[in-house]
This record gives C-alpha cells, sequence and structure tokens, in this order.
C-alpha cells in the first residue's frame, strides 16, 4: 500500500520518502515522514502523536523536511511528523504548469469542482485520505493528530482543522493566507478550483469558517497560534490576518497572533519560530 | 567591496547571501553568512567569534544555511556563521561541467598547479582570502575563528585548520575525505589540479599532514571531532576515517571519532549532530 523510496537517519529516528496510489486523486502521491525513535509502527506498543505540515506554494513534500528544522524537537517531543505533496502530480491537464500559484504546486487544499480540474486536484480530501491512512499503516494516535502550515499550506491547515477539529486537534499557521475570499491568489484559485459563485469558496475561507462559528464554543478552546513576519511582502495584499483575527475576536476563537519585525515569508522565518510551534502543538496533543 | 544580494531575519539575528570580486579567484564569489543577534558589523563593540563551514560535492553557498539547521544554537552561542561557495563559478573552463566530482562544485580546497585549472581553481587560498576580508569587513574576531564542513568541505576544513592552525583555532568534520591521497575522488581531483607528482598532493591531504606532525606537541590539544555514519555508502572506498585514525593515534594527534550506526552521507545525518560541532566550537573558541 505504502512504497518505500526511502530512508535516512535522523536525529535517533528515521526520515522516510513514501508514494501510494491516493484514491482521492486517482494518481501517485508523494509524502514524506519523521518518526522518532521508539515510534516505528512495528515496535510501538503505543500509539504516537501526528503533526501534519502543509507546505505553500511551489513546495514538494520534501521541503518541509529539509528546511523546516523541525525533527529536533520533534525526536525530543516524540512526534511523528507528516508532510504531503501540494498538489496532484502527472495529471497532465492542459494550462496546470503556466502558473506558480494555480494547478501544479498550488492544489490550495481544496476539492475542485469545475472541469478539468475537479478529476484530480482534490487534495481537501487527499489529506484526510491520508490521514487515515497513517492511522492504520504507521500506528499514529488518531486521538492525538495536530495540522499546521506555511502561506497556502497555513490557509490548508486551517481549513482543515475548523472543518474537522475531531480529527486534528491542534492547529498552528506561518503566514497563512487566512483570508483567501479577499485575496488575488485565493480569488484565483477558488475561481479555477470551485467557480464563479462564492458561496462555494467559504468552505474554504478560514476567516468564513471561524465567522461560522459565532455564538457556539470556540473550536479550538486551547487557541490557534499564527506567526508572521511583517517584512512578508504578500502580507498586505495576499494573507489578510487582521481579517482573520477579528473574525476569531467577533467568535470567541482564542487565537495568539505574533507578528514578527523584520522577518520575511521564507524557512529563515519559519524554522526561526518552528520550535514553538512544535511545543504549543506537543502541549495540546498530550 | 561586499556586496549584499539578500537578507533574512533569522533566529533573531540576520542570515544574508553576499557576492565578492575574489582575488585568489579572478572572477566574483558568493557566500553566506549567519550573524547572530548583537553580533552585526556596524554596533559591534565586541567582536564575534566565526566558524566557516566547507560544503561538499555538488553544493554551493546556500546548502548548509537552508539544509544544516545550525542558525538555531549559532544564535545561543553568538557564533557568526560563514559558508563559502564549493568552486569558481564562471570560469568557462572545457569540460568544468562534466562531471560532478571535478570542476564546477568541486574545487576540493586546493590551489590547482595545473593549466588550465590553475588560473581561476585556487579555493585554498581563497578561502583563506576569506577570512581576512571578514575579519575587516564583518568584525570577526581573528583569535576565535574555526572551521568545519561535509566530505570534500571536511576534508577542506582538516587541511586548511592543520596548515593554518594559527588562523583556525577550533576544526570538526563530518564524513570528511580523510586521506583523499588514497581514494578515487581524491586521486582524480589532485591529479587534475596538482598533476601526477604525489609528493605534492601531501599538502593536501589530512592524514599525511597529521603524520607530518609526529614527535611535535599536538596543533590541536584540545582535539579534533568527526563524526562518520556506518551507512554512508562512500564510506569504504572514498572516506577512510581509519587512516586519518591511525595518523591522529601515531602522531599523538587528540581525535573524537564517533561512528554512528544507520547514519547515511547526506543532511539528515549532518543536522542531526550539527547543534554538538557548534557547541564543540564554541567550547574551543571561549
Amino acid at each position: 500500500m505504502l512504497e518505500l523510496l526511502s530512508e535516512h537517519a535522523c536525529f535517533g529516528g528515521v526520515q522516510r520518502f513514501y508514494r501510494h496510489d491516493a484514491q482521492a486523486i486517482g494518481l501517485p502521491m508523494r509524502f514524506s515522514v519523521f518518526i522518532p525513535a521508539g515510534a516505528h509502527a512495528a515496535d510501538a506498543a503505543q500509539k504516537h502523536p501526528a503533526l501534519f505540515y502543509l507546505a505553500g506554494l511551489t513546495c514538494t513534500e520534501e521541503t518541509f523536511m529539509i528546511k523546516g528544522g523541525a525533527q529536533r524537537v520533534a525526536a525530543e517531543e516524540g512526534l511523528i511528523l507528516i508532510a504531503p505533496d501540494t498538489s496532484p502530480r502527472g495529471a497532465n491537464i492542459a494550462g496546470d504548469s503556466d502558473a506558480w500559484d494555480f494547478g501544479v504546486g498550488a492544489g490550495f487544499y481544496v476539492d475542485a469542482t469545475e472541469a478539468p480540474w475537479s478529476s484530480h486536484y482534490r487534495m481537501y480530501s487527499y489529506i484526510l485520505e491520508l490521514r487515515n491512512l497513517l492511522v492504520q499503516e504507521l500506528g499514529i494516535d488518531p486521538q492525538r493528530t495536530g495540522i499546521f502550515g506555511h502561506s497556502m499550506g497555513g490557509h490548508g491547515a486551517l481549513v482543515l482543522a475548523l472543518r474537522n477539529p475531531q480529527l486534528f486537534r491542534s492547529v498552528s499557521a506561518f503566514a497563512p493566507i487566512a483570508a483567501p475570499s479577499q485575496c488575488p491568489w485565493g480569488k484565483k484559485a477558488f475561481t479555477g478550483y470551485l467557480g464563479a459563485d462564492e458561496s462555494s469558496w467559504q468552505h474554504y475561507d478560514a476567516s468564513a469558517l471561524v465567522r461560522s462559528q459565532q455564538g457556539k464554543p470556540a473550536l479550538f478552546p486551547q487557541g490557534i497560534l499564527i506567526d508572521q513576519g511583517l517584512a512578508d511582502k504578500f502580507l498586505p495584499e495576499q494573507l489578510l490576518p487582521e481579517v482573520f483575527e477579528a473574525a476569531c475576536h467577533d467568535a470567541g476563537q482564542p487565537l495568539q497572533l505574533r507578528r514578527h519585525a523584520g522577518y520575511d515569508h521564507g524557512y529563515y522565518f519559519i524554522a526561526s519560530f518552528m520550535k514553538e510551534h512544535l511545543r504549543f502543538h506537543a502541549r495540546n496533543l498530550r
């Protein structure tokens, strides 16, 4: 079911790359896993907490594991890390590689309803499928799964968690596209994948999802953690954390939105705050 | 003199990429620097220790800063990190890109004496030039400079330190090419850059250099640290740490050679032991 592509000892545990036939996508997909010492599937008498990381535009299943600097703390915390790819590969849809913000490397973690994308671009369902698969195959603890991500992947993490709080018990993001219905990246992606009817977009807009909870108990009473660099060139036009912040405020959803002077949109920023995100999730999943 | 190409906030300090005209090379060269908080040149009342990292075959000045996971501990220790490129670029010598283990990306940290390489491939002198330049331009402390590296860069670090112990006060390596005169990579590189006369090779062979110290006080009384993975596919034929180990033993040079079951030659191995190398250098440079 899972084809092991490569394996590397890492911080006392193991860094693996897998390929498998993804039902939701209808194509093979790759993902990476870091498994700390003592948490290998075969010998896991006790199931381990797991944290999914969704990467941003143009990234692959390798980006986070190479650049994130997460394995050291994950090893300390006994956290399994899982990083999926960011889109189907090999769908061979005309125009799927014309832009870096749509198509290949830019699946936006939605289930496309518009042809020709709807046949393969179903990354929302794919992430749920992958979670279920790894509960079976790698022995991750279904009661202790969290999710986080960066930029497009921060959007994906927030949406997947807000729609499935029973599956993802902890959520954080680095510089997420926090209100995609209102920014150029999101409008382009949602129009392409979901069509012009904006009502369908709301199911994939973290700010709209939080706002729809108004009057109900907070989905994440332990809070949502977001880090945002203030030298991030995408901040004013594309990311809109202030929209998400207002929605959380109005809905009574605790949010820790930390704004960091000088930091940009890249992995030097992400790595700088990785440890605190991992500690946050480890606490929530304890 | 230094052209700043890019700059990123990172762990409270700054990650920079520079280009400059390298005298030893006769071409522009790129390098990267991580400067921890409080160690910026402009406001450095007190000079900071610095650690050079020499990368391996096919790498660039970016590899270590992206994959090494070193900035967190460097920030804690107040260590400036410097990573040069691995060869001249743009020399346009016929055949310089035909192989991944010779020419572009494979300068081997020697001063070539054979035409046509001798005009630009002078990476040994270049590393010394860069060190002097950064003492001037970035305020690194000339009394507290160390060096380390990986594979070809581990070879380079050992050779530069053993020949210049007054300049590099601390040295370590990950999976170095420890006896290049005796392995295929080294023989190919040295024949190409230095010619067939093997006596000239000894100046660039860490094992020969250590052995030549026999009967004299150890150059590094605080020891040399080497980490080597036992699942490294290059270990038996190319790396030969046992040759270096025997030379250190015979010469009375303290060596901590740690062999790690399961680890391979890549950056998941390097990152796993990065923290201990940085602590080792910080101690030696205190």
